[in-house]
């Protein structure tokens, strides 16, 4: 039996896409509730402005990242560096697929809205650092397998490389080719982290 | 004697800051011709489009930056890695003066304009690949100077860089806080590139 989702979610999942491809302002709310199927006053019903709604946009685009990053990255036996290294080939690779457009929804979130609302910017700044986190604890384990260069402290390194991923796509998006992408990879586990 | 501007330029001028710190889409035009001075009609005089206006504001930041970097990473005597770490160093105090707020306005344009419109995507990446030409130029004299890691290839490690900086411009913009700056500045000049 399927279950029926509720109207906020509906509306999350219309949205994530649209805003993801177009940005946040150019999004008007009559195109997300006719991309959903919900009537016009659902909206405030669920949420109580555009940026409590953006909010919860925000968690919804986190919480794909870490369902992806979770079926990638969780210990299956093969070393962190190498789960780590596999995880940016899928993201590459999904960007590649989708002719490098539309980009990071949490880096295109953190361009466009970081200085309009102080609510959506902590919130995005918390799930970067989050992000960060996760890919900190890999590269801590790949310290204790030994993969990882003398002295390279695991939290700087974490927070360089997330940033370093957000500004290869971003190049690929101006580009419209994955060669940025690909040299991310390339330096980040060829070099970098060896 | 001052030079009267034209005012195609005085357009450019007012409208560069306005652009970098609300978005190209948020701005209007009218907006843009008050901050000017110059009547409605003078706008389609000297520009056909707001496209073609924003290759021009494109243009236009493209110089402001390239004045930046000829007067910090001409050849002065001083090593080439050595003026380039100054050059980001630099980079990194005026956002960190600003509150880490606005971002780098040619990273915000690729980010908002990439997949709206071929003409401005196709000048952005054109312009970041000018200026990750002139970092390659500075790591191939450091090559010769032998201050740069064996194999590692100018032009490859001078678009990581370039992205590298864009991602942590963009992070620091999401932190309010210059930490990624620092971080950036750390891994390449005394990690990546040493």
């Amino acid at each position: 039996m399927a279950v029926k989702k509720n109207a906020r979610q509906t509306i999350l999942d219309a949205a994530a896409p649209l805003i993801h491809s177009q940005g946040f302002h150019r999004t008007g709310l009559k195109e997300i509730l006719d991309a959903a199927g919900v009537p016009k006053g659902s909206f405030y019903f669920y949420f109580k402005s555009k940026e409590e709604f953006g909010l919860a946009l925000i968690d919804h685009y986190a919480e794909n990242m870490r369902a992806l990053a979770a079926s990638i990255l969780t210990e299956d036996g093969s070393l962190a560096l190498e789960r780590l290294s596999r995880f940016f080939a899928v993201l590459c690779g999904r960007m590649a697929e989708r002719g490098c457009a539309m980009g990071c929804p949490i880096g295109n979130l953190a361009q466009e809205v970081s200085d309009l609302s102080p609510a959506m910017q902590a919130k995005l700044s918390q799930v970067m650092a989050s992000f960060t986190r996760r890919v900190e604890s890999l590269l801590a384990q790949a310290v204790e397998e030994g993969g990882l260069p003398r002295g390279l402290d695991p939290a700087t390194a974490a927070g360089f490389v997330v940033d370093a991923w957000e500004g290869a796509i971003l190049r690929s998006k101006a580009d419209k080719h994955p060669a940025a992408l690909e040299r991310f990879h390339d330096i980040v586990f060829n070099r970098l982290l060896r």
